[in-house]
């Protein structure tokens, strides 16, 4: 298949450009840096040192497997590189990670919050009309976020809710209360998405996804060279991945307020397994299928106290600290999203272990030079002083 | 109060300017010309003739009444106009219509839904920030659609839905499935403001509106330089002002479809009620208040009989047209959403009547020499051919 990779230059989109390139499939990757970007303005980096562009990756991954990977540096906002790029390429699936993915980014003030929800919607928005209008027959890949969903005190279904109501019944989209600016622009595209796939009867399939940890992917390993990036700071790192930085540089865990806050998780294997499965099955011509992609949930706290059962385990100090959660959030809530769909497929999850924690410890523990320390505690803050300090009207 | 009004050269924003200011309160008025310069590159035009500008209507009210509105040529999209306006004018109230508000528009192309969604959603998020920081106090009283919720086959509540699934309940944000592009940037606008209330404790009122009819406000009738604009253009003029006019220059009505769309519908003497009823009642602090703001409901049938009716009865030949219907909508679907809020606080409907028809006939009547014939049929589809011709991927 011909399937096109918006945000291939990404912690998840170039080892999706490698798993599908390995597979025989003929891959496109697009990006236009925007997290290295952010990095550099931010003063932060990735753990692992990767190759300085796409190109570069793509010449290291030729040279490593003899197969080749098509490059685009070039952002999916604007419509002419977007446009060139569907006529060119013609894609049968598009597989679209390009986006301004944190949530610490979209709240840390006016200026970024309309950046990351520009970014997002008008990027999706191009991809649709591109697919209405250039391949409509194409099938999109979107990653989404549980995130979208908040933690109602009812169970969360995938995408749809069957509503009873006055003695009527209808499925409808399952409603969505996002924890961020970020998270309230992924709504935002699945309300488009839903809109263009009944409209133009375009395929798409929404994966609301977890969070990720890991660093290591079977084509990752075969070359230094195409390692994924790796983030570790307050705005692009994740809980775990996070966390396991900490233990290994002696810094305590940091775990937001009470530690209560319960979410999905997903080994970065088993997004490419998630990934692949929906591009191999794909949504029939007007469907807006929604996958929900983690296969455990775990709370803070959980999450803190297998990490620092396995750093005491290989012979590491490690202290869980909480902080004053800089996030509004509930701390104490019900939390028992679905997510059958993708095991009904064929997926076969890598659960979180010690083991994988241990893995990941040597992973990082050979680049601790690496390690920018100032960055990682939380600045940003979804109520921040000026909220509550500004006198009054 | 001191009460802000987006949108303020609008067809609902300016007669709005003058219900306050006429009621003692202080007014100030922003616009952009976005409605004017529209309708300039369309070549179409607003059946009645109003004054040039924001700054000459304030003048001409001044001199009718005595009274003052502030004025401010600006873009609610632009961070400095907007911030400048909160720290002068400290608004208490904040009525917002300063938006792209048509469908057709949206779904004319990828160029116009883009920007309808960028100016819709930055325009909101600015104003969301501006109160966060400047007026965290101030009260939001914002114009969405009854278009949200589309049309499903439960009964649609003010807002929020209490859910009964898998013996667990919660009451959660009205499932919404828009209906255009447009229809899709007020969602995302209603899922950012109640982030917004949530998490910075701001209050806001989103007023689902209707399809507004009409052409007479008590204050527009002090002058004929008072007027206020009327749409009749396949863009902008909604089904009962545009039947209005083709009944007057013996058009056929142009129904879209099999004419069984039903919607609510108001007065525009019942939307100054409305909001008004809004600002004076405020939403708590961290309270997204959602009304629908509507009095009747009617089909597309209903209201073509009605205007056909009343054209008659007055000596008009009336022929009611079935048109390919250039929209993807259900022509014949189950619709019962509540309108009661509003009521409760006190609103007292100005229900349609044919007495009211044939006094918009006389008002159309008196300006036929400026209907601009061209442009009143549809020519936006909602799936244009494009899209099924298109090649396959």
């Amino acid at each position: 298949m011909r399937i096109l990779i918006l945000g291939g230059d990404g912690y998840l989109g170039w080892p999706t450009a490698m798993h599908f390139s390995q597979r025989g499939h003929e891959v496109h990757a697009v990006d236009n840096y925007l997290r290295r970007r952010a990095h550099a303005e931010a003063g932060t980096d990735t753990l692992t040192p990767i190759l300085d562009s796409l190109p570069e990756r793509a010449r290291a991954w030729e040279g490593v497997t003899g197969k080749h990977i098509g490059v685009t540096e070039g952002d999916v906002c604007d419509w002419e590189t977007l446009e060139r790029l569907f006529l060119t390429f013609r894609p049968e699936a598009i597989v679209h990670y390009g986006q301004m993915p944190s949530a610490p980014y979209s709240m840390r003030d006016r200026a970024h919050a309309v950046f990351t929800q520009y970014n997002n919607v008008v990027g999706t928005l191009n991809v649709l009309f591109a697919m209405r209008d250039i391949a409509p027959d194409a099938h999109l890949v979107k990653l989404g976020t549980m995130g979208e969903y908040g933690t109602p005190d009812i169970d969360i279904e995938e995408g749809y809710l069957e509503v009873h109501h006055n003695g009527r019944s209808d499925t409808v989209p399952f409603p969505k209360q996002p924890g961020s600016l970020y998270h309230a622009s992924k709504v935002h595209d699945s309300t488009n998405m839903l809109f263009a796939c009944r409209t133009w009867g375009l395929s798409a399939t929404d994966l609301n996804q977890g969070v990720v940890y890991g660093i290591d992917t079977p084509e990752a390993r075969l070359d230094p060279r195409l390692a994924t990036r790796f983030d570790y700071d307050e705005t692009f790192g994740t809980a775990l991945n996070r966390f396991c930085v900490q233990a290994v540089i002696g810094q305590p865990l940091t775990v937001y307020g009470g530690g209560g806050q319960t979410r999905g998780y997903l080994n970065i294997v088993d997004t490419l397994q998630c990934v692949e499965l929906a591009v191999l099955h794909r949504a029939t011509p007007g469907e807006f299928r929604v996958f929900n992609q983690f296969t455990e949930t775990f709370s803070l706290t959980d999450l803190a106290e297998t990490v620092a059962r396995a750093g005491r385990d290989v012979g590491l100090e490690v202290r869980v600290d909480h902080l004053d959660n800089p996030r509004v959030e509930e701390e104490e809530h019900y939390y028992n999203p679905a997510h059958t769909k993708l095991l009904d497929l064929g997926l076969q999850p890598h659960y979180l272990s010690e083991t994988l924690i241990e893995s990941m410890f040597e992973a990082i523990q050979r680049h601790t030079d690496r390690v920018i320390r100032d960055h990682m505690l939380p600045e940003t803050r979804w109520a921040p002083r000026t909220a509550e300090r500004a006198p009054s009207g």
